[in-house]
C-alpha cells in the first residue's frame, strides 16, 4: 500500500510503512481535544470568515476576477494566504464531520477564488492586474508563493476528504504555473516565507505526481545562497537564505519562515529518499530543541523579526513563541516522527499542543493570542473588542490582528486534530495523544478498533478497551512522555513499571480486552538548564503535560507577582486543573533615589513572611479571567 | 547676566543663575576624555563626510537645489538630518579649537544646503520636490520636522560659537516657515520623531527669539494625542502619542524619540516657567532611572521599536541602549541638572558618558556600536568592513550603517564635551565631570582659573590647583560620585570626609591653592535589583565609573563564558585599566537528547573546580581585540 495515495482525511502520508491517523479513524468523544474541536466548529471557522468578509480579504478575489485592482486593496500582501488556510480548515471539518455547512462555505469561497485566477495559472490579488505591481516582482516580501502553497495544502485537504474538485483543480493549475515559472528554464528564485515547498511536495503526494515534488526539491536546493534581496535592518537568516538547508546547524531567524521551510524539506527529502537531508533535518530539530525551545515548547525569542534567538537566548518575558511557530513546530515534528517513528518528536507534539496550540484560543473560540510569552509584567488590556489589533501582547486575547496569520492557521490544525494522534505501521498501532474516544484504524491483518477512556490530561488513567480486533497478532504501542517516570501499564499479564518511550502489547487482542496506562501527572517543579541566564534561580510547575502559571488575580495583595518567592522543599499538590505551591514575597531595601537598580549588597534569599499556599494554573488558559500579570518561572527561594 | 544671550561656545543656557561651562573655558589636556575627543577632530569628522559624500547623503542637497529629484533618492527619508549633525559637530570643533578645516567644511556644506531651501524656508531633499512626495505627506514616518530640529541645533552651534552666519539664516527662515505652517492657524500636526522641539526651544534660546519656543510649546502639549498616524504593528506609546507630556509617569516606547522629546520639553518648561510640566520630566527621569535603566546608563530593553520595555524589564543580552539613547539620555539629565542643580543628574551623565558614549568608537574613530547590549552569546562577526550594515548586533564596530543615525551623535556629542563638565552659579563653580585640564570660569567676583590634574577614572585622585581666583569669597564645588562611598578631600583646612554628593569649599583662594579630591575608584561588585528578573543571582564588577565586562578572549578554554561562576567571597582588585576576579565553571549534567532544556532537578550552586583569577576588561573598551562573547552580569557562586 502506498498511503499517498489514499484519499481518506491523512494530511501527510509519506511512501513509506508508517502513516498517520485518518481523521475518520479516530472519533473523539468529548475532553480536552474534542472540547476545542468543538468549539473551532462551532466558532471559530465562521468568526474567520465573518472577519475576511468584513475586512474585504475575499472580496479581493472578486475584484481580481472582475480586473478591477487599481485602487487600494484591503490587507497584506499575503492575505489571499488566510483564506486558504480557512478554506483547509472548512475541507477538513467536512471531511471529519459531513458538516454541510462547512462544504457549502468552501465551495462558495473555491468558486470565488477560482473566477480570480488568470488563465495560466497564476492565483494572486495582490499582484500582477492593472494598477498593481507585476508579478514576482519582489520575492523577499512579495509572499506569492507563500499563498499559493497554503492554497495547495487547502487542496490537498480536499484531494484527501473528498477526493478532486474544483478546488484541487485550481491548485493543480497554480503548481503547473510554479512549475513553469520556477522550474530549470525558469525565473531560479524563491519565495522570501517558505511555505510553496511544504505545500508543493504534499500535493505532489496526494495526487502522485512528481513534478511538483521536483519543483519543492529545487526550492530547497536554491536556499542559503543569497539571492533574496534583504529585508531593511535584517540579514539573510531571517528568511534563510544564508545557509543551504542540508548545511545548516539549527533553525534561525523567523520561526514560522524556518520552520515551513524543514517541514517541507523533510518532505522532499523522504520522498526523494535523501538520507543525507534528513539527518541534517534531525540534527537541527535536536539542537533547536535542546537550546532553542521554551517549556512549552514554544519557539521564538525575538520580536524583532519574530524569530529564534541564538542558543540559550530564552527570555520567557519577551518570548515570542508565536502561535503559528508552534504550529509548524508541530508540523515539522509529525513529518520526522513519520520518517523515523522515534517518541521524542510526540514528546514534543504533545507539550506544544497543549502549552502552545490550546494556549491561544479563547473559550469563545473568537479570540486569540499571537503571541505567547511565558511572563506578563502588567496586566494593561491593550486589546480593543471587535477591531483589528496588533498582535495581542498586552495580555488579552484579541479577536483578529493586523497580520492575522494565528486565527485560521489554528482552525485549520484543530479541525484535523487527530491525524497526528496516532499512527499506524504494518500490523502495529501507535497511540501518541491521549483522549477520549473511539480508534478504528486497518492494520496488516485487519481493523483493529479502541475505545479510550480518560480525563488526561488532569487525570493520568488511559483505559484502553478492544472493541475489534484481527484475528491474528497485532501489536498496540502507547507512548509514555518524558517526563512520565513512574508510569505504569496493566493488561492481562497483569501490572508492570513502564519507562518513558514506548509501552509496547503485541497480542491476538480478543474484543473485550482492557489496558490500563497509568501516567503520573501529579505537579512536579521543573528546573532550567544553567544556560539560559533569563530564568536563573527560577523553577517552574508542571502537571502531567501542562505548564502551570501564576496570575497575580490568584495573588493575595501583599503577594505581589515581581517578588514571589516559591519554597521548592515544599513539594506541589494538584488542586483543581492547576496546582497549589507555597510562596511568600520578599522586599529588598529600595535603592536610593534617583539612581539605577544596582547597588552594592547582594541579592538575599528567602522571603520576608511565612509562606502561604496559592494556586497555580494551566498556562494555556492563562487570561481567561480578564487580563493578569503572569509568570511561569518562579524565583526559588534557596533558605528560608 | 542672561546666559542665553551669550554667544560663547555653549549647547544650552536656559534663563536660570546656572550655566554650563562654555566650550573655551575647559581646555583638556589628554586624559579619557582629551583622548577621545582627539580621535574624534582627527579621524570622526572626516569619516563622517566621506560615507556620506559617497553613499549621496550629502549630494541629495545638489538635486534637491537643482530640481533634480524625479530619480531614486540615496538614504533613509531622515538622511538629511546626518549632514546637519556632522556640521553641528563641525560647528563645535571650530568653536572650540579654531581647526580652519572644520570651518572651511562646515561652510561649504552650508552653501550646498542653503541652495536647497525653498523661498518659503522649508527644506528638505525627500519631499516636496519634482517626483517627491508632497510635503508633510506622512508625519509619522516623514522625519521632515526632525530634519529641522537637527538644522536647528546645528545653527545653535555656529550662533554660539561663530555668530550669526549663513547657517544660522538658513536654520532661521526654516524655523519661520514650521512657525507659520504649524502655528496656530496650521496644520495642528506633530511630527513622528520628536527633536524639532528641542531645536526650536535652544534655537530661540540662541537668538533670543520667544517665537520659537512658543512653538516648540506646541508641539509639546499637541502630543500625547492620538493624532498620528500609527506605524505598523506598533502603537501610540511608540512615538510617544499615547499619553501627554505632562501626564506621563515615565519614558516609553522608543528610546531615542522619547528622550528627545524630554530634552525639548524641559527645555519649553525652564523658558516658559511651567513648575508643573518641570515637575512631570523630573519624576519621569526618576522612575525611567530607577527601573528601566541598564548599569552601563544604558536605555531600551528591546530591539523590536529601539524601546524602552516596562519596569524591570533589562535584559542583558538583548539590551538595545542604543547610542544615540545615551547621548539623548544626557541632554535630558544635563537640561534638568541645569534646572535643578541636582547632583544625579551628574551622576546618571558621568555613568552614562564612560560606559555607554565611550563605548561606541572603536580606537581608530572609524568604527562604531549603534546597540550597546551587556551580553554577547556569540563572537560571530558579522560586520562588513568599508560596506553599510545593518546594526552592528554581532560584536564588531562598523563603519557605517543603513540607519546612521550614530557616528554623527557621537560626533557632535564629543566635540563639544567639556560644555556639560561643569557649571557656573552667581559666585560658584561646580566641576562634574574630571579630566585633566585647565579650566577658567567667570564668576560673579571675577575669573576663576584651575589646574585639574588627574589619572581618573583608573586612579581616584583629582588635583586641583588655584591659578587665578577673585579676591572675593567664592564657591568650589565637587561632584562625589553616587558610588564613592569613602571619599576624602583634602584643602589648606585639611583631610576630611565627604559622602557621595556635593563636597564644596568656599574661601578667598589665592593662587597656587591646592585641594585633592580622592575617589575610592577600587572594583567592587554590584548586585541588581531583585525584581530585575533577566539577571538573577548575577553580579557585576564595576570599577569607579567604568563598568567592567568578561570577554572569552580572557577566559581559559575549559571555562566557557556561558557556565562561568564567580567567587563574591573574594574582593575583585584592580589590574591594568580592569580587575581580576576569582572565577570557576560549573557544568550540570546535559539534560537527555531531544528534550526542551528543562528538567527535573534543581540548578546547583557551587562550581566543578577551585576558582582561579580571571581579568575583566572597561566594558568601554569590548571588542577592541577583535569580535568576543562578552558578559557584564556573572553568575554569582553562592555555596562552594
Amino acid at each position: 500500500m502506498n498511503p499517498g495515495n489514499t484519499s481518506r482525511p491523512l494530511p501527510v502520508a509519506p511512501p513509506a510503512n508508517r502513516r498517520g491517523i485518518a481523521l475518520d479513524e479516530y472519533r473523539l468523544a468529548g475532553g480536552f481535544w474534542g472540547g476545542l474541536q468543538a468549539v473551532n466548529s462551532a466558532a471559530t471557522l465562521r468568526h474567520c470568515l465573518e472577519w475576511m468578509e468584513r475586512l474585504g480579504w475575499t472580496a479581493n478575489f472578486d475584484r481580481a476576477a472582475a480586473g478591477d485592482t487599481g485602487g487600494p486593496r484591503p490587507g497584506w500582501q499575503f492575505s489571499d494566504s488566510e483564506v486558504y488556510k480557512l478554506v483547509e480548515a472548512l475541507a477538513w471539518e467536512h471531511g471529519r464531520t459531513g458538516d454541510a455547512w462547512a462544504n457549502e462555505t468552501l465551495e462558495v469561497l473555491v468558486d470565488r477564488i477560482a473566477a480570480a485566477q488568470a488563465d495560466d495559472g497564476y492565483l494572486n490579488t495582490c499582484y500582477g492586474g492593472p494598477g498593481q505591481e507585476p508579478r514576482y516582482a519582489d520575492l523577499s516580501s512579495g509572499h506569492e508563493l507563500y499563498c499559493t502553497g497554503h492554497l495547495l495544502q487547502a487542496a490537498v485537504a480536499r484531494a484527501r476528504t473528498t477526493g478532486e474538485d474544483k478546488l484541487v483543480e485550481v491548485a493543480r493549475r497554480a503548481a503547473d504555473h510554479v512549475c513553469r515559472e520556477f522550474g530549470p528554464e525558469g525565473r531560479q528564485g524563491i519565495c522570501g516565507h517558505p511555505e510553496i515547498e511544504v505545500g508543493l511536495a504534499e500535493f505532489g503526494r496526494a495526487l502522485g505526481e512528481p513534478r511538483y515534488t521536483e519543483q519543492a526539491r529545487r526550492f530547497i536546493d536554491r536556499r542559503g545562497r543569497g539571492t533574496l534581496e534583504p529585508v531593511a535592518l535584517l540579514d539573510g537568516s531571517y528568511f534563510q537564505d544564508d545557509v543551504p538547508v542540508v548545511e545548516a546547524d539549527a533553525w534561525r531567524g523567523h520561526a514560522v519562515r524556518a520552520l515551513y521551510l524543514a517541514a517541507g524539506a523533510v518532505d522532499v527529502a523522504v520522498d526523494t529518499g535523501d538520507r543525507e537531508l534528513l539527518g541534517a533535518l534531525e540534527r537541527q530539530w535536536a539542537r533547536t530543541v535542546e537550546r532553542r525551545t521554551y517549556l512549552t515548547g514554544g519557539m521564538g525569542s525575538r520580536h524583532q523579526d519574530e524569530g529564534f534567538g541564538e542558543d540559550w537566548e530564552l527570555p520567557p518575558d519577551r518570548a515570542y513563541c508565536e502561535t503559528c511557530a508552534g504550529i509548524a513546530s508541530n508540523m515539522v515534528s509529525w513529518r520526522l516522527y513519520l520518517a523515523t517513528g522515534r517518541v521524542e518528536y510526540a514528546d514534543l507534539i504533545e507539550r506544544t499542543l497543549y502549552n502552545v496550540v490550546a494556549a491561544s484560543p479563547g473559550e469563545d473560540g473568537r479570540s486569540f493570542f499571537y503571541a505567547n510569552p511565558l511572563q506578563q509584567r502588567a496586566s494593561a488590556a491593550d486589546v480593543k473588542p471587535d477591531q483589528v489589533n496588533p498582535r495581542a501582547e498586552g495580555g488579552v486575547r484579541a479577536p483578529w490582528f493586523d497580520v492575522s496569520c494565528c486565527p485560521t492557521n489554528l482552525a485549520r490544525t484543530l479541525a484535523s486534530w487527530q491525524a497526528c494522534a496516532a499512527s499506524v505501521e504494518g500490523d502495529t498501532l501507535a497511540l501518541l495523544q491521549y483522549a477520549p474516544g473511539e480508534i478504528r484504524a486497518e492494520l496488516d491483518g485487519g481493523a483493529l478498533a479502541l475505545r479510550v477512556t480518560t480525563a488526561y490530561p488532569l487525570e493520568g488513567t488511559v483505559h484502553i478497551e478492544v472493541v475489534e480486533a484481527p484475528g491474528s497478532e497485532v501489536e498496540l504501542r502507547l507512548r509514555v512522555p518524558d517526563w512520565a517516570e513512574g508510569a505504569a501499564l496493566t493488561d492481562g499479564g497483569g501490572r508492570r513499571a513502564v519507562g518513558p518511550g514506548w509501552a509496547a502489547v503485541r497480542a491476538v487482542f480478543e474484543p473485550g480486552a482492557a489496558l490500563t496506562l497509568e501516567l503520573p501527572v501529579g505537579p512536579r517543579f521543573t528546573w532550567p538548564d544553567e544556560r539560559i541566564d533569563a530564568v536563573r534561580g527560577c523553577v517552574a510547575v508542571e502537571r502531567g503535560p501542562l505548564v502551570l502559571c501564576a496570575e497575580d488575580l490568584d495573588l493575595p495583595g501583599d503577594l505581589p507577582i515581581e517578588r514571589l518567592r516559591v519554597d521548592t522543599r515544599a513539594a506541589p499538590r494538584a488542586e483543581g486543573d492547576g496546582a497549589v505551591v507555597r510562596m511568600a514575597a520578599r522586599t529588598e531595601p529600595e535603592a536610593p533615589a534617583g539612581r539605577v537598580p544596582f547597588r552594592a549588597g547582594p541579592q538575599r534569599s528567602g522571603w520576608d513572611a511565612p509562606p502561604r499556599e496559592v494556586r497555580l494554573v494551566p498556562y494555556h488558559r492563562r487570561a481567561r479571567r480578564g487580563g493578569s500579570a503572569m509568570r511561569v518561572f518562579l524565583p526559588g527561594a534557596e533558605r528560608s
